[in-house]
């Protein structure tokens, strides 16, 4: 039967090597099942980048046999690409009813909503997909409604975690299905893909739970406003700081957008447990007692243009933070956010405020959604895997979840650390890495998906370090000399006010050059705005060791 | 006696509300001491700024009371700025032997080394300044010889800690003087100025000496070639990096322009003790057996031109990372270089190699260099000062020292939180923070000192995250119309072969503007300019929400 007809193939085009942007694929035979379809933020190489997608040309290319995108669950990076992959492709999304809700939040921006068919799924869900089955099962995370998904396929079982953590103590009763993960795995289970996010952390991630009661705590203790901020789409979260309040007798105001936007799809589809009169506008904070008052609100990771940067530095209109207020980072930064978490803090204190932060396991007012490394061998100790793909992780942390995976009994070539486009293919029981499909970053910049490329990132990258100098010179067509300029624009590298001779040096050195080519009878443009460029960038990186871009423009009249 | 001429004077011209260029002043009557010059390194709003140092005008308008810098260690943030201080100022130099080696390395880079005055001093020293004594104390540091400094003024007794930890069993007999802080302390502190970088950490900053245990034993076990990165300025590490290396039979190499230059002076002063024949060239590293080296290298804070992250990438002409090769970071990323870092190590796992990384306390590669919490407290114990004013860090860090100098008995309204520039003016034992001297940043691009200003970055900004287009169009002094373009030069923006209609309709929009405003009968040049700008800038946001920078050049022939 080792013929691509009957060969089971799994890969993904986003999500290896990389923290973000997830997007698997499970494909037997002509029956093609799409897991996630996320984005992420670029970093601050990609200048001007807005966001990054998966390249989606595979399934373009195959979109006949695509039999549905199934969600695992509703965090961006599992989400955020698929107003762009409906745009290309019409396929029916699968996922729970708070993953499908945010992920309507989503469509309604991008105008989609319409036209895209959306199927409810919960963990007992059965469907079958021509000759490949799929089934559920729950898992617990730092948001709700997780789901890890099994294909059934005539090659065998496999099973994709999703995000996961053990929490054995959840909040709303969000408990991971460990028994029907154990069912599963006594059944056999041929490849499981799991997550590798926490591959590098020792123990067992701490139960939410406990953030509960230290966010209790800190609101007892609190003689004034409390400000709390946390990832809007920790809704658990989000439900303890609503009982914090409760329980310390505090309105409760939301500030941000997309806090407000989650809060409303969780409680609509009762997620969120909010007494009637308990949300109050910002207007009323004023109104209020300041100890019967907490603000809930977005920019835990010290986004600039987020609630609580613009409150640290008192550039909110309609809330302050005042000297004895309480202010809890009920978050960790993620890597590259630090510094400008840590100057929210040290505005925070300038204003007087008590301020809560720090790292999860100081302060207890954060836990990690992903599991640590027992709990990553506990998974591969439930599923029993034959073979083993570490996904969602850099390089590190799939190397890391490897040995742990060696450690419970895996077979270490059993084992296939892969790339975004590697493929795993599986024919009678036995696995191959051999052949790869199209995989990439796909770049949106305002409204342009992918029109960002190589040649514009590298000119943003030498306009950011030296800024750019244009030389415009009139040649008569007739002679070839100049009839006016060269005049100097400068913009980004110097500031000409301060540079008067540096400008008559570059002129000078510019009529040199159109001269010496006249003399040689030279005056092809290229040849003649090569030389300029190439005799100002020398004189310019010798007297400043900046590199400009230059940009002579010769217009000949 | 409350008068200019009597009156003790303490500011900062750097490092408060900041990590990095250190320079602080302490001024009695007429003679003005300055504590050490740094530089720091830009963050990433910075476009292209390569260094920054304090702004000294305060020192050039005053520059004939100053009668020394005075520098406590040899780091970056206390002496990189010194090669411009002394650009603009005579002024004679003291430090230890061991600091001043490492200023005399900048100095011949800067071709000052002729005509400075440096004077060695060591912790024994007393030097009269004016109306001020100073003496000093021996601290310990991730940098040998730091000094602690003492000024008795006829207003009291000031002490400036300069970086410290309590290493109670250091390398190299690095011991701190407590005995002699206790009897400073004993004698009565007017004023204690004291570093705050680990201010926010609980606890007591392990010994240098764990890690040299830590390293040995990574050596032992290591079957082939063994590399560790680590700061090149902290000898102490590289000395017992170079003991592990005699133990375990291995000859060592150096990679890394400031590990040859460091260690290359550390040895000439006897900071360093290398046995002959040890140290051997990287060509050597291929003849010598695989179990019979190890490499010292830079890079361990992941700076992408550094060894190690070139070795990481397989681009290091003279050596090479092989599988079972072991790779040691004995150190812990700087607070932003955490994902340079993270990408080092995964290319590290790619290689093959075992990878010793992770933060200080998991690993034992690495400790701080800086006093933690208990240690700041025993620092204000023993000084028992009467004013204290916490420097050498962020906002939340003085918040936190101030914090801790309260709860060892220093007077709340004793603790003087202040910015660079604010000044404390001691009269008859009565401290006052009214006034302000001028305080700033320096920025460094190229060869440029401080030309680069808000204009300039404002407008690397914009390039860098939209790009620019330049408008050329000629137009008939005489009738004003156009006889050439509009031409459209697009960089950093859209890929012009990609965007063929965009351009077009911008040179449609220019030709409107331009005909329209004819027909109004204007045509002065900034007014054409301006409606220009503004239509295409419209335009292109409605059509790509991208902002490039618009340049209208107009040729009147």
């Amino acid at each position: 039967m080792s013929n691509a007809e009957s060969t089971l193939s799994i890969f993904s085009l986003g999500g290896i090597n990389e923290i973000g942007k997830n997007m698997y694929v499970v494909q037997y035979s002509n029956d093609i099942i799409v897991i996630d379809c996320g984005s992420k933020f670029p970093d601050e190489s990609l200048l001007g980048i807005d966001l990054i997608i998966p390249d989606m040309s595979y399934l373009q290319e195959n979109k006949q046999k695509i039999r549905a995108l199934v969600v695992t669950h509703g965090h961006e990076d599992h989400i955020g690409g698929i107003p762009y992959l409906l745009k290309k492709l019409n396929l029916p999304i699968y996922a729970t009813r708070l993953t499908l809700g945010l992920i309507e939040v989503k469509l309604k921006e991008h105008g989609l909503l319409g036209e895209s068919q959306r199927v409810i799924i919960d963990s007992d869900s059965n469907i079958n997909f021509g000759m490949m089955q799929l089934s559920f099962f729950k898992t617990n995370h730092s948001i709700p409604d997780c789901l890890g998904v099994v294909f059934h396929t005539p090659e065998g079982t496999v099973v994709h975690t999703g995000d996961f953590k053990f929490d054995l103590t959840p909040v709303n009763d969000q408990y991971p299905d460990i028994h029907k993960m154990a069912e599963i795995g006594q059944k056999g289970v041929l490849v499981l893909l799991s997550e590798s996010t926490n591959a590098e952390r020792p123990g067992f991630t701490a139960s939410e739970r406990i953030v509960g009661q230290n966010i209790e705590e800190a609101f007892s203790k609190a003689t004034r406003k409390v400000f709390i901020s946390t990832f809007a789409s920790n809704v658990h979260r989000v439900q303890q700081v609503v009982d914090a309040a409760i329980k310390t007798n505090r309105k409760l105001v939301l500030l941000g957008r997309s806090m407000v936007n989650v809060v409303t799809v969780a409680q609509e589809l009762g997620y969120l447990s909010i007494p009637e009169g308990m949300l109050v506008e910002a207007s009323e904070i004023n109104r209020l007692p300041a100890d019967r008052v907490a603000i809930l609100c977005t920019g835990s990771q010290g986004e600039p243009m987020a609630a609580l940067s613009r409150l640290s530095r008192s550039n909110y209109r309609s809330a302050e933070i005042l000297a004895d207020d309480t202010v809890i980072m009920a978050s960790s930064p993620i890597p590259g956010n630090e510094r400008n978490v840590a100057h929210i803090v040290d505005n925070l204190f300038l204003l007087g405020a008590h301020v809560i932060y720090g790292s999860g396991n100081v302060t207890g007012m954060h836990v990690s959604g992903h599991a640590s490394q027992e709990e990553l061998k506990l998974m591969l100790t439930l599923m029993k895997p034959k073979y083993f793909i570490p996904i969602h992780g850099e390089y590190r942390m799939l190397h890391q979840h490897r040995q742990l995976a060696v450690s419970v009994g895996v077979q270490k070539e059993n084992v296939y650390i892969i790339n975004n486009g590697d493929v795993v293919d599986i024919n009678d029981s036995v696995a191959r890495q051999t052949r790869k499909v199209h995989a990439g970053n796909i770049l949106i910049d305002g409204l342009g998906i992918g029109d960002v490329g190589n040649i514009v990132l590298r000119d943003r990258k030498q306009l950011s370090e030296d800024g750019m100098l244009v030389i415009v010179i009139t040649l008569s067509k007739s002679e070839g000399i100049i009839i006016s300029g060269p005049d100097t624009i400068s913009r980004g590298f110097v500031y000409v006010r301060d540079s008067e001779d540096l400008m008559k040096d570059v002129n000078r050195l510019v009529v040199t050059t159109i001269n010496s080519l006249q003399e040689a009878n030279v005056n092809r443009w290229n040849v003649l705005k090569q030389s300029i460029k190439e005799a100002v960038s020398q004189y310019l990186y010798a007297k400043t060791k900046r590199r400009p871009m230059i940009l002579p423009i010769i217009i000949e009249v």
